[in-house]
């Protein structure tokens, strides 16, 4: 019974079918009816213009949005526990040509003005230090926590008031929307940029950039072929996504994920590290609890000494689910 | 009827077979089962020891091969038109971190020591001039020519006369191996890493970088992942290239598209600009000529003005070719 | 007697004073008084408003001046015999993360607006292909030949008809000038950003980048900070530029040294591989010639199998130069 | 009276005339005969076989010698106070092509086995996360404070355990070899290489990599002159070294710079922020106090809200000094 992942979860049968009716000759690259499809599919579904490109992973999704704020002397404020800070091999340094994070605290890796502020405020505004130039909140964060929209209003008015670019890393931007219940743009707030995640909510390997800043994506989109992203066979990517959107798919899946979610952290209120409001979990677990979990056949990561992280996704069985709980429960 | 890439081909039954029996939940990025059998698959289809990574595009396997070979203030010596040089938006230049191409000359985009060494040799070796640590040799050639064994062999002992890494970018290796008739091993001879491309034959969005220096991709597997390009569900990708490996598909494949180009080739042989041994015509052909072409519904790219390229792939179907072949003579 | 380099001249008497003159406490980097006063000092030598950094290499001088022109992603379009592609170890690649240098062909290595065309015409406006961003030229060229304003003026509207940048390599701008007879705003023409030479000229450390795009400096000094080249004694830096352009000094500096080479020019006018109009001179002189005026005590690099490359300095002596003239005529 | 910085001295009387005599001809960049001296001089120095580079800054020295420790996927661990990560504008991100810099905590901007362990502990062996590939310290420290022998030898047996290369920013390496009255090769330990600063201590603009890895040099020779380092007359770079070398000028003017700085120290013991070990002072000093002493003629810099930092030169003036020791005292 796996817990460890969303990235394990299946790929959805609607994304497979729209794959194979993808399997017939078209232009290579994004030059495909497919991939041509995607501005006005995002834009329809945000409200507002949007420019956007396929890439295959979150990290490429998040740099390559970052690209088009930061020079390479410039700096990203992020939350010291952020994805392209931890867990992205150093991407945003490649991508970004050696510009630096800066680390910013915050409950739940969640970022505020007042903790973005702590680390903007003391640079001195000279050229010996370096000097930002965006903000990459990540919705929903780390911990699985969901930024309100007043919150997003809150850091996107920041960003402004300093002149800084502003990114969502959104590889769970769909459990994070399905949790507020708001639209997708609610959600997305006053951002410049969205990493749109599709790959761990049904998807297979494609996600999307959505710029805001329509004019953004034109360099971008050079960047993204030097960086080998620009697949040759860009149609199967392409489809992925609109099979994602097509009928709120990616809301659904997203629920089903998060449903499973809170139905464990209810089992167990007390162990909660973090509020659960997306798919994952964050509970106190010793290691003999970890160990006696594992030996009944549930899969999940161990997060510090006393902790474990656990995962659920679109296609959580309930029975899974279920037998979770009570386990937990009865620990 | 589609002449115009291989990119534009359908992918491969077996292939789409190979995917969907991936989709069972296994460990992420590349810890899964089938990734995990990538080394020992590729090391007895080559009859020695080599590491293997997946990666999305040729253009990721070309960079990230050369990035083990090349340091930032080195270059990489390739013919004029090679791909990594005229299309792939400088993306060596991205991965190997500002690393220059140097140019050599050779007939239908094929380098030889001597035009190899006409780069070298003027050279000073002295910190004002970029040295070359590399050679990139392109099998298939951009004109779709095949190197002989022999010729690999005396590249290779070139380069390592000279002390430079070797690669070679294959994505059309198949084609180049079918043509030949012999075995992998002998078609990629004595490279220190091989971009073995699977997009063009019937693949969906997986080629493999061969490293038979194994060393050497340990290091790489920190460059993928801080490209981007460690997708999270990477057992699709491992499953792509399995398939296209297992029971010889590639050859058959690679045999088909070439059986195409040479059907084609061989009712217009006055006409050929390059020996057309894989899967790639490059044919005198007026802008009149390729009007009325097109008129009868054959699609293709211009090559300058006065002729095209034709490309055949792993499903180019009889009658396509047959007509194709047919208005060609007929011109 | 040398005439191997202008680096190997002195170091200008009032250059010495003006710095010794400036070995008082002041602020250290830039915020000195003295390289406070250079962006008025050279507005009024060009006669329109600029702002002027100082390095101490020519290479970091092009660099940081094409830094401020062409991304990562894009390219520079120079003379394939041009110092930043020849002579500065990749350089260009490091500043400009990547990006590539495209090679123009032109006599004396001085390109044309048709040179410069024929290179950038058959790049296909796609991602595929790095697009140029800016055009460099050198002045006088590595072959010591001269732009005529006329062919500035052309070479600038070509660039503004393109959208690209323009920047003047003058590492011996002022040979260029003095030979001109003209303005130093007439030598440079309307291009963006000029580097200055003043070290082969009877400076010792210290190049001018002067930025006519005001603006552009405000990113490059970041740029160049972060290159380690801010030094922190940079009044010593300011003062040697500020001696050199007192009352003229690299002017009458560089007529000194252009006047040595038009005599040694005139005495062997049949051996001129380009016309002589800086202070370097290219001859064709066979090894046994070379010998001989190696064995008369002249200290000269050779070029190539059959000939000789001569630069006189702002110090020559009357009499090494006589001495040299006569030696060639009497090969 | 200036204590705002030792980049405010003044030159050396020495140094100047150490330069002066270099001004003959000489071969450029760093073929001279003084450049040429510099590995057997710091070899005799240090009482073991070293390479040595100059360069213009600290900064550039700082990067260069990681340069030669880090891979661009890899990271350094350094004080968050370090020099390299708050004052050089993203150097190392420049030089090391992204690679990213941990930050250790430690008292008086000194880090120590455990604060490095604390850093370096919790990143898993994989490639999600930046792995480490050198330490640098900084001696003196940001704060004016000395690693002991035994301090350095513990952090370079954690480095050898770890795998890791070990960098010193000695950007004050004179000053902290003078308080502990020790050779420098006890004060610089068993570094892999080490900034040697001149500028700080009655140099102009020259400071030492010096590599006690021999092989290591070689590549750093070519980024050095990639980065735009290798000035052409290098000549005048190495007579700076070797006048301050010359019978231990280097250690006589930090002596001097130290003894101010005691002498400033021991007037005001109760306002010391960190031990006064070098020839910096940091003290508590409100915004009123700071007044009262500038109303008096003493420059210096703010550190926060209520404090000051001082820096004594070679070239403190005694009277300064006293005066400055009384007005402290009388505040």
């Amino acid at each position: 019974m796996q817990f460890t992942s969303d990235n394990a979860a299946a790929v959805h049968p609607a994304v497979w079918k729209a794959m194979m009716a993808a399997d017939a000759p078209d232009a290579p690259y994004d030059n495909d009816a497919l991939s041509q499809r995607l501005d006005a599919t995002f834009s329809a579904l945000f409200g507002r213009e949007c420019a956007v490109l396929w890439v295959a992973s979150g990290t490429a999704a998040n740099c390559l949005a970052l690209a088009a704020m930061v020079p390479p002397h410039g700096a990203v404020v992020c939350h010291r526990e952020a994805h392209i800070e931890m867990d992205e091999a150093g991407a945003p340094g490649f991508f970004l040509h050696g510009a630096k994070l800066l680390l910013a605290d915050g409950a739940s890796a969640k970022v505020t003005p007042e903790t973005l502020a702590a680390v903007i405020d003391p640079i001195r505004d000279d050229v010996h230090q370096v000097q930002p130039h965006a903000i990459s909140i990540t919705q929903a964060s780390e911990y699985g926590c969901v930024y309100r929209p007043e919150e997003v209003a809150a850091i996107a008015a920041f960003a402004q008031a300093r002149g800084l670019g502003l990114h969502m890393d959104g590889a769970r931007f769909g459990n994070a929307t399905a949790y507020l219940g708001c639209s997708p743009a609610e959600a997305a707030g006053a951002v410049d940029a969205l990493s749109f995640g599709f790959v761990k909510n049904g998807g297979m390997g494609a996600e999307a950039i959505v710029f805001f800043d329509v004019e953004a994506a034109r360099t971008i989109r050079y960047r993204r072929k030097r960086a080998g992203h620009l697949q040759s066979k860009g149609r199967f990517m392409a489809a992925q996504i609109l099979a994602m959107l097509e009928g709120g798919l990616w809301l659904g899946n997203a629920r089903a994920a998060n449903a499973a979610a809170a139905e464990i952290a209810a089992a167990v209120p007390g162990r909660l590290l973090h509020p659960v409001e997306a798919n994952e979990i964050f509970l106190t677990c010793t290691a003999a609890e970890r160990e006696a979990l594992r030996a009944q056949g549930f899969a999940f990561y161990n997060w510090g000494a006393d902790a474990a992280r656990l995962v659920t996704s679109w296609d959580a069985k309930d029975a899974h689910v279920s037998a979770l709980a009570r386990a937990l429960a009865g620990l």
